[in-house]
Parts: C-alpha cells; structure tokens; sequence
C-alpha cells in the first residue's frame, strides 16, 4: 500500500482533508513510524517538534522576506520549514490550474480550507467574501451536526436532518467565480510554495484514476478533524461501528432493523436470537451514553409495538474501564448510572481485549456476544496529521500557539479536533468537542477579517500586523440526553469548578431547545422540529432501506 | 451458479418474494431454458401451459376432495399440479417451526403473501386479521410509493417519506402472536402439501449461512412484482440504474451530486466534464419522463444556484425509439413533448444497441457519452416468475382467472405485476401499473374476506363458496408530471376512448394533491407536504451521504 493510500483511506473516514507530506528526505514508512532523514543528521518527530516551536519564534521576528508568494526564507535554515516543503514525486506531477495559480496583486487572496467539520465550517461560514476567496477541499460535501447523530441511528431524527451541506453554509463556494468546493483530499502541502497537493475522491465504479491538482494559498486553514480511538484493540476496525458520520449511522440503523428482523426468522435458536438482540456500546462518553438513551427509548416504544415477537430478548450494555461521563458532575454521574439502569442498560465496568465477529473478549476472559457493536471511546490524531511534519501538540494533535497559527511555516492555522495547544504555550490542549471546534473557527475568522482588513490576507504579508487577543476558550457547559425524557445539563466551567448542575425531563427541555437552535440551517431547523413531532405521534420510522 | 441461486438474485431486485420450484421431472437448464421431462412425453412449458388453464377447470368443477389441509388430489390426474408440487433437495430439509405447521382445526387460517409492493400491501392492509393470519415474506420490509420516487432522485422528496413499513401497513405483523413478517426469499412452493420454502436474506457481513424453513399456507398470495426489461443488450445491466426501489433513487442521487462536484475539480478536460453531466434517460414512459422533469427543476433552481461554475454544461438527453408516453391522449403527447424540448431536455428517438462504462451506442452507430444512466423502459415477468411451473399469461406473467385464481393449483392467488389475465379468459393483460395492482389487491382482500365469513378461509375449503363478481379493471386515468409546475391529467378511460385530458399548472396541482392523498401512513403524508415546502422555500438538500 503505497504512502499516500494510506493517508487517503483513513482520511476519508475522519472527514477531514490533509495528508502527510513531508519532506524530500522523508522516504521510509515502516510500521506506521515515519524516519526523517535530513543532510546532516537524523531526527525523529519527536525531537524536531521540541525544536519546531523555537525555530518559528525566531522566524516570526524576522523582518518580512518575501511577499505576494514569493518565498524567500532558505531552507537550510529553517529546516522545521523545509520539513514539509518538498513532497513526492507525483505530487510534482500534480498541474496548475487557471483560476487556482498564485494570486496575483490586485486579486483577492485565497484561503484554502481542508475538512467540513465544526471548525472549517464556522469559519468559512463567517470569512468576510468581500475579502477573500475561499477553497474548500474535503472529501465530504457537508457538516454533520454530531451532537444529534445518534438520534438518527434509531430513526428519531432523519439523517439529512443533521447534515448541512457545505455550499449551503457558505454559499460563496456555489456562487463567486473564484471559490469552490473540490470533493478531493489533501494530498501534500508544500508550505514554502504555498501549495497545497490534491487529487479527487475515489467513489465505487469510477471509471478513471483520480484527477491530481494542485492549488495554491495565501493563508492555509487546517481542519481536518481526528479519528476513532480504537487502542489497537484487535478487530475494532473490522467489526465495530463508529459513531462519527451520517452513513455511520445509517449502518448503525440497517444493521439494527436487519438483526431485530432475522431474530423472529424460524431457524434462529434462542441463544442466537439473543445474540442478534443484544446492542452493546463501548465508551461511556456523552456519545455512548445519548446512544444507548436512544436505544432504550426505541426498544420502550417501537421494538414493543413493532418487533413484539422479540422484544423481551433485547437488551442493551454499556461497557467502560472507567466511571461514565467522566467529565460531568458527580451527581449528575450518579443520577445518568441510576436512569440507564432503571431504563434496563446493563453497565459493565471492563476493558475491551478483542473482538471479534460475534463475541467482545474483556480483559478477564469473559466472553460477551453481540449482534451489533458501537464503539465510542473519543478521538484522537489520524494517521495524516500524526505523519504531518509539523510541530505537535502534546497528544499528537497539530501544535499552534495562541492565535491558532502553526508555527515553523508562515500562513498555515489548524483548528478543530486535529488542532492543539503547543506544550510551550502553557495551555492545555482543549477536549475534542463541537463546542470547542466551533469556538475556534469563531475566533480563526475574526482574525482573518480583522488582518484581511488592513490588507495582511495574502501570502507573507500579515507580518506587522496585530494579530490580538489571544484564543481563549471557556466552557459553557456540557449536556447529555439520557433517554426517556430526561437529560444532563452541567453548567461548570470546567472538572473542578462550582456551578449550576441539573438532572431530568426540565434539562432534557434545555438540551433539545439549545440544540434547536444550535442547527445552522432553517432547512434544518424545520426538520428536527418536524421530526422530533412526527416521532412523538407516529413513533420511528423502521424501513430498511438498502442491501 | 445454482438454479436456486439465480432465483433469489433476481428476486431481490424486484422487491418481490418467489421462486421456481417445478418438479422432479424438471432436471436442465440450460441458457435459461427449463425442460420438463415427464414420465411419458417431453413437454415445453408453452404446451403445458396451454393444456393448465383446461386442467384446472375440470378440477375446480369436481366435488370438494379434502378440506382443513388434507389433500387428496391425486397427482397423476393433474399434472399440472404436480408441476409444483416437488422441490428440491435442499427445500425438503427445510424444518417445521411452531407457529408455522398446517393450521389446525379451530385455528384461524393462515394466508401467506410473497411481496411487499402495492398489491400485497393493499391485500394485506385490507384483510380481516380476525378472521386470517398473515405470514408476509419479502426481502423488503417496506412499500415503495413508486409514482413519487423519481421525485426522491434530485432530493424534491426525501426517500422515506415514500416508504411505508409494512408492519404500519398491517399492524397484525407487528403485534398478533401468529402473524409474522419475514424478511426472505421464497425458495419454493409445494401446492400439494400447502407449503412454501424459504431462506432469510443474504446481507452484507453475515456470519451464517441463511436459514431455512418452511410455512404451510391455507391461502397463498403470489405479489412477487416484476423486473425492469433490458431486452438483453449489453451493458444495461451493469452500467445504468433502474428506478425501481429506494435505493436505485439514494444511488441515482449519489451519482449525480458526485458528477457534479467531480466535474468541477481541475483536471478535468471539458470533454470530460460534459459527459459527467450529461443524464441520459432511456424510455419515454411515465417514469421517464417524470424523472427528467424533475431534473430539469434541479438543474434550473439548484445547480444554477449551487453549482454555477458547470451550470451551463449539465443537460439532460431522453432517449426513445418510438413516441413518448406513447398511453397518453395526442395532445398532451405533444405537449410533454414541446414542453420538454423547452425545458432543454434533448429528445432522441433512436434504440439503443449497446451499453459501456461511459457511452451508450445507438442502433445508427451513434455514440451518446453519459455520466449517468437511467434506464425505464417498462417492466416484465422476473426471472423466477418465469421459472414457476405455473399457467403463463400471455407475456409471461403468471396466468390467473377473473377471480385472480392460479389455475391447475388450489388456494394460490397472484396480483399486482406479476401476475396476468390468462388467453383463455378473454381478457387483455393489464398494464404493470401501481393503480392496477392496487385494485387487484383491493378486490381480492374482499373476496378472501367475504370467503373466510362463509368458512372458506382454510386450504381446500372455499369450492362451494360463491366468489362473486369477478375482477373488472376500470381506468381511472393517468398522470405524469413533466417538471416546471406541469402536468398532464388524462382520465381517459382507455387508450382509444374519449375523455377530459388537461395538461399545464392546474394539472400538476391535480398530479400532487392526488399523490398527496394517496400516500398512504399520516406520517408520510405529512413529510411529503412538509417536502414539498422545504424544496419551494429552501432548494433542495444536496449533501452527498455515503460512499
């Protein structure tokens, strides 16, 4: 498998948009560790990150180089720089199109976003057009309003109702002669050019080999998301669902319908029936939780009154090493274990060993047969931003200082999930939440519509210009629905904190409210709101559509 | 590839639920060919077929000969019986299951329904559960609203809001103890022993074989559907999408957003980017032409709007070899016809003689480059309808009589396209309409409900039971809509008789508020008006789900 599939198959299942590209001295890959082989000695990642934050300070101080994209900064002396400046052959290869070359002076300058998640969509939904031209690559056309994804797995919200496509969000993309959305991936960055590699997706029956282009940036915005954590754990991959896209959840809502259909087939023995009956979730987070509030919910009403054959032989586990909703409130912890419980959600405090088609192995041995698996244990760097040659966070995410900027290379930003607080910045890396990507995009795009104005959008240019406050993030809270009715809202701003903290149907009220309004779009809006009516009267719509 | 094999892979297409099962004569097939070696003669099925319909009614006019499930017809008096009576090896170990044996006396009888299309449905949701069982069997758990499933391609209307599960349909499925739906193929039929074989549905990722089993019937209902014809040239198959099922539409749907996005990305010659626009429709019926209305709307409002770098070189060619909507009264003919050319549809009146990845070559040697294909040039018998050892009508279908009655076998009753006046009635085939199959199913819940009051409901127990007035089909009339606002209303009752036919803006009012009414849950009723609002107000939803 060549390099860059590599970066390409698992970007696709982050939705994110950005791949490894490193350096002309980058050659081996070898177990997924990349060797940096530089003219005069060898470094390995971790080595020259400690250095990369250095390097750019003293980057950032010099007097500006170059501008309009001609790039003056030797190489040799920046080598953090120069890490991801060289890219592979076929990246070379890759030509330049009218209307994606260098901006010339008097052009707008061009800010290239990769992804569509939280972040890249909050800030190309608030990038001032008047100022700059946008170009988004990703290889997915639209957001996904996560927060309310597991709802659709069960068919209490409809899939397009969480998601937003991404021309409707900035609707410049669909409309202004120099911006476009590009269904492609990142395929190398070449940051002295000010360059970015791409090619198009690959989709079933294509006809051809991907298209190969590349377009260059005054300003390079990365947000290109992260990927499921799956420990290493022997057959996760294989086996389990995540919880991160719509057609993870459309999966998640046909493999169900299928499993409660054939366990009423004649033939199934009732210790299969109870396998195909049995849903178990891993990961006791807010995502694990709302999904198996929502399971229950389903398996109350619509199993009852639909699948009555079969409805006493379902059941629902949560497994987690640790206690559930780590991060929320002591007793709102208590009072979420005591209402899964009641609801009938077996919790099972284990560590997950191996899975495999039919079975969950836990660290004592004990085997657990399941009929479908849903594993959500967070998040964390994907294989393209682990093999970026840029300076890290500490957890492995993209490392940025205090306005969001990459340092080591000049003009690249990265928010979101794949984004985090360099160790010399003082600050903790945020969690990976929608409310903190969003909040990042937020603060990127005032920037740039704030540096744009006194004309530092282009390349090199933004040099002398006061950047302002620091990124700053404060939480506003966290909630969790918990099934039945009832929901979570803890109102401390962080762990430690005092603050409001609130349990039940009045919470469950907040919860759906704020995110109703939350949804970006009316089109949106509307549905939710139909939907969330239509399943209370009719209850969940139960066709399985599709192989 | 095995006989059965063959069966369940064509079935699963049409979203209908049986297979051939001849007899033990029955040995070869070869090219598609189905031999029948009796005994003493060789016999083609058309000589068979010709001699079923006389069989059957001197059997029907013979005194009552076994009731409650007893049978006592012997074979050798009606071969055409025993046609259907032996299966094959792996169908005789298919295991009894409890709650699925003959129904015993003082048991209400059982009446098993293959299919889940609109004769079925209306069968089953019409039919007295006080009095009847139902076992359902299809691969398909859900009814497709067909007449507004072209509207689901270019996102007007969401695909489940024209689904409707048939356990809402019939709610006896879902709650009474001894009625079931199974989601699997029919593998076989014994007419003798009153019994059908069956296996669950292959899936994706399954981990066993399918299982087998076997139900034993008072009362069969054959609405298996039909097939899309390709009248065997090269290609259809494996290149074009038919529009048949919800998922040909979520297909269609992905393929044109990937078209569009694809053809903007560098790199693609203009050569290439036409063709990646170019949606080509072959077959000028109703579905034809309906589909290309509705993308021609797409394209005015949405591509223009979201897509405006390709807009202008998306068009839409229909191709026909003979006139379109060839069923509909000469004005409105060649108002459609007008009325398209204007909306820029291209209209070809050519056959098509073969089919590649990336072109369609007409009869005159033309070659037609296409990014997508949708193919809708009728429908006919399924493989495994042409495969059943059954009277044929002419065309193929299964022959019935005017009570819809399989002749030559007791208790087997077929609707809906799959089933077909036989010669001998006197009665013309009727068209593979959805208000046909509807009407049949309507007329025959009746007949089975007016039957099971006077204790006909049991296997060989209706013989003395007047059926009443036999089935007469009256036209209701015929619309289609042909985009921008436009329909045409023709309430002609046949081709050649008289009546009113509108065509223009209140036609296509007409066209959508009869949709409207005959959606048939609440539910889907209220999302696709919902649908229709959010399209006026908002365009259509254009996230690209899925891979």
């Amino acid at each position: 498998m060549s390099f860059a599939r590599i970066a390409r198959s698992s970007f696709r299942r982050s939705g994110g948009g950005i791949h490894n590209y490193t350096d002309g001295r980058r050659d081996l890959l070898s177990n997924g560790i990349l060797i940096f082989k530089t003219p005069t000695t060898h470094a390995n990642i971790k080595t020259w990150q400690n250095m990369a934050y250095f390097s750019v300070i003293r980057k950032l101080d010099l007097p500006s180089l170059g501008s309009s994209g001609i790039h003056m900064t030797p190489n040799y002396q920046y080598p953090s720089s120069a890490s991801i400046a060289e890219v592979s052959d076929s990246d070379t290869e890759c030509r330049t199109f009218p209307g994606l070359e260098a901006t010339k002076q008097g052009e707008k300058p061009r800010v290239v976003v990769l992804g569509t998640g939280w972040a890249a969509c909050r800030f190309m939904k608030g990038l001032d057009t008047k100022m700059y031209d946008i170009v988004c690559i990703s290889p997915r056309n639209h957001m996904v309003f996560t927060p309310l994804l597991a709802s659709t797995c069960v068919g209490t919200l409809e899939f397009r109702s969480v998601a937003e496509p991404v021309n409707q969000i900035q609707s410049a993309l669909a409309k202004d002669p120099n911006c476009y959305f590009f269904l492609a991936s990142c395929t190398g960055i070449d940051a002295d050019k000010h360059e970015i590699y791409c090619q198009t997706v690959d989709h079933a029956g294509q006809s051809h080999e991907p298209h190969q282009f590349k377009v260059a940036y005054d300003k390079l915005v990365i947000g290109a998301g992260a990927e499921p954590l799956t420990f290493n754990i022997k057959g996760v991959k294989e086996h389990a669902f995540f919880l991160r896209e719509v057609n993870h959840a459309q999966e998640i809502r046909k493999k169900l319908l299928l499993n409660l259909m054939l366990s009423v087939s004649p033939g199934v023995s009732e210790e299969e029936r109870k396998r195909l009956l049995h849903c178990v979730i891993i990961g006791g987070g807010p995502t694990g939780v709302e999904f198996g509030g929502e399971l229950t919910d389903f398996i109350k009403r619509d199993v009852h009154q639909r699948y009555s054959h079969v409805k006493d032989d379902i059941q629902v586990t949560l497994i987690e090493a640790n206690e559930i909703l780590s991060s929320f409130d002591a007793g709102l912890r208590e009072y979420a274990t005591q209402h899964l419980k009641k609801c009938g959600v077996q919790l099972i405090r284990q560590v997950v060993k191996e899975v495999d088609k039919e079975r969950i192995i836990l660290s004592d041995g004990t085997e657990v047969p399941y009929g479908i698996l849903v594993w959500s244990t967070g998040v964390g760097p994907s294989e393209f931003v682990k093999s970026l040659n840029l300076p890290k966070s500490p957890g492995g995410r993209i490392g940025v200082d205090e306005w969001l900027r990459v340092p080591s290379v000049e003009d690249v930003f990265a928010i979101g999930d794949c984004a985090g607080f360099l160790e010399q910045t003082g600050k903790k890396v945020l969690p990976a939440l929608a409310q903190v990507a969003e909040r990042e995009g937020k603060y990127l795009v005032e920037l740039f519509n704030r540096i744009g104005k006194q004309n530092g959008g282009k390349a090199y240019s933004a040099k002398g210009i006061p950047l302002g406050e620091p990124f700053v993030y404060k939480h506003l809270g966290s909630m969790a629905s918990v099934g039945s009715y009832k929901a979570l809202v803890d109102l401390r701003e962080s762990k430690d904190a005092k603050g409001i903290s609130i349990a039940g149907f009045i919470s469950w009220f907040i919860w759906r409210s704020a995110y109703l309004t939350r949804v970006i779009s009316w089109r949106n809006r509307v549905y939710v709101a139909v939907n969330w009516a239509t399943t209370l009267i009719f209850g969940r719509d139960n066709s399985r559509i599709g192989n």
